[in-house]
């Protein structure tokens, strides 16, 4: 007996599912794995015995792989738990691996973030030192784009298509009124402004679109962002501001209300950026000003995936299978972009110990001199990622996904 | 010469050039008409003789109603200016006839929610009195759902789908998590439930999906909101609550931070019921709780409209031109539900003297008896109007609508 086991961890994205589809499909078509198993809730599922198979799902289901693909948030739920080290807690790691042995894993694939490479690591090294025989194999994803070794991750370029499509819906809707107003739409994006930088894509050629983007790689002054906002107000009348959450002043401050609180990983919880400079430019320039703050939608909004983000995010779940079965361990699989015109790309693997716990922010040639902007190497980096549309099935007008009935038990 | 004239008025909905394009459609095809002329930023364009001409832009472009159609906000602009009575500034409506008369105007037609039928009864009432040979007719919009003698107005069957579509997604978003959350979605709707309703359409039967729902036709009882959503949280961890905008306690106060300022027709500019009972939950409850404000989309994610209310937005467009060409005037096109199941609908039209400055409110009998749900009722109200996809081009990922280029002169 041979099997293997995936799961899912940190935030939602629209193309995390599509990951765990295409580990799905390459574990059964290579006929290399008995049983196909799901760990629910990231490494909670394996911790707790919490279990479900998917070979028997996908041979119950002829359509649950596609219907899978199209699917938002973790179909396997996911965690917040922040591995131990080996040294600290030796019994989680003999936990972990007496399971796999027991249930005959060969193989681990974690679909995640940056903290679920971290685990990714930490569980390869410990497979090394103590010569255990499991493949512990990374699949990357996050709407921050924000990871290393990778031309982008998985689940950016639906969100990326998202901020695009409604950035331009917005801009329709504030541009009928003949009254100046200043609508400044707030982006996910704690460190890194690869998301916010989508709203360039948001742009007609007669000035209907976004005017101005602010990302965290830049120091924030709100001065200068009261003059520019005043400068296009000269041209014309409904100015349409884009802004990361996680924008900061010279001094490292984010521009927000509350950073009080963390989260268990240490991140500041962030909320505000947009209401702080709504209130900004009501004192300052007295004209009608809105904030939007985009939330949840961005990061789940499947109907809007972009087909491009999902055939890649299966394929680098396949990439992923194809590696492990030739040994390879304690990599994640990655996209090489091998050129922009016609968009193509190339998939292998990279070593998990360069990119856990590293960030990859926004270079600065990809944003304006006056930090107000993004550049045309930005707009050619983001373009081919938003494009193509997968079919989404409607039942009485809204859009169906697979079951999470399991996650209910 | 007989020419007619169309404007668009008050705020943004994705089927209000749906009706535009039915207007257009019936003027030229009935050939009754020499020139259908848009007027520029609602009534603003006739005083200020700020005129399009859309024959000319139906003649020139085959395509040109078809993109209309599905386009978000007002092609033709709005404004938000109050028609004073005609006591009051006679001089105003001295000039918009001399206007319609050197234009060789014989129709006018306004689609806009309560404030522009206000217009159109006015308008009308000063023709009669004056003799002028001039038909003004309304047509209904507004995603509030709130104008009395048509079941339902165009644009709301596209905001519930929605807010129904959203908060599907949403609910697969916050369902991953094993630990206990709150969040609450705040839906627009000053005076009226019906598009917070609407988010009982994004349930399954499997508990995935909105628990708890509260409009402002009923009281809002903070204590008794505490121990509603305690008493879903024995049940469940992920509690999901939709709110409307509007929400009162018993002394009529609104449920929010600011109710301080106030627009031009009088009405209180609403922010932060939801920040204000995310704050009131984390005080009570100590869970992790997050508000969203749904904000803009909801009126303008025309990519994610309801084909049955473009149809019928359209057909509503059609029905006035028809009955402006009987002689009729001083009437809004309505719509009349013949059938639930069956889907069937009749049009007609009804005297803007009872509609007019009227507001329809949610039945109570739409609401359960503890005002933290619908009823049946509603949902059997709700469901044919969300329902069908209308055919969107994307072009590089990136839904296409029709230019505004017009507005930016």
């Amino acid at each position: 007996m041979k099997n293997c086991i995936i799961a899912q961890s940190g935030g939602p994205t629209v193309a995390i599912n599509a990951s765990l589809a295409g580990v799905v499909e390459e574990c059964i078509t290579s006929h290399a794995y008995d049983t196909v198993y799901g760990s629910l809730r990231g490494i909670m599922g394996v911790l707790n015995n919490d279990i479900i198979d998917l070979t028997e799902k996908v041979t119950k289901d002829n359509h649950f792989l596609d219907t899978l693909k199209i699917t938002p948030a973790m179909y396997l739920g996911s965690c917040r738990y922040k591995m131990p080290s080996a040294e600290e807690k030796p019994e989680i790691y003999e936990q972990i691996f007496s399971f796999f042995e027991e249930k005959e894993i060969k193989s681990f694939f974690y679909i995640g973030g940056n903290d679920s490479m971290d685990t990714v690591l930490q569980l390869s090294k410990y497979a090394k030192v103590h010569n255990k025989d499991v493949t512990i194999m990374g699949i990357p994803k996050t709407i921050d784009n924000d990871l290393c070794h990778t031309d982008h991750t998985p689940g950016f370029g639906s969100a990326a298509k998202y901020i695009a499509a409604t950035l331009t819906e917005i801009a329709y809707d504030i541009s009928i009124y003949p009254v100046k107003s200043v609508t400044i739409v707030e982006i996910m994006g704690r460190d890194a402004g690869w998301l916010t930088a989508a709203a360039a894509l948001a742009r007609t050629e007669y000035g209907l679109g976004v005017d101005l983007i602010y990302l965290p790689e830049v120091a924030f002054d709100r001065e200068q962002f009261v003059a520019d906002v005043a400068a296009v107000m000269e041209k014309k009348n409904n100015v349409l501001v884009a802004i990361s959450e996680g924008i900061r002043d010279k001094c490292g401050q984010y521009i927000s209300a509350s950073t009080a609180s963390t989260d268990s990983f240490g991140h500041s919880q962030l909320s505000g950026a947009g209401k702080a400079l709504e209130y900004l430019i009501a004192d300052r320039l007295g004209t009608k000003v809105r904030s939007i703050e985009i939330n949840l939608p961005q990061r789940c909004a499947a109907h809007l995936s972009s087909a491009t983000d999902l055939e890649e995010s299966a394929e680098l779940g396949r990439t992923a299978v194809r590696n492990a079965l030739k040994g390879v361990t304690g990599h994640m699989s990655v996209i090489t972009r091998t050129s922009d015109a016609p968009y193509t790309v190339a998939y292998d693997v990279a070593n998990i110990a360069e990119i856990a716990n590293e960030v990859r922010n926004v270079p600065r040639s990809f944003i304006n001199e006056a930090g107000n902007d993004v550049t045309a190497e930005m707009l050619t980096y983001l373009r081919p990622l938003i494009v193509g549309e997968p079919t989404i099935t409607y039942k009485d007008g809204i859009p169906q996904y697979a079951s999470f009935q399991h996650l209910y038990r």
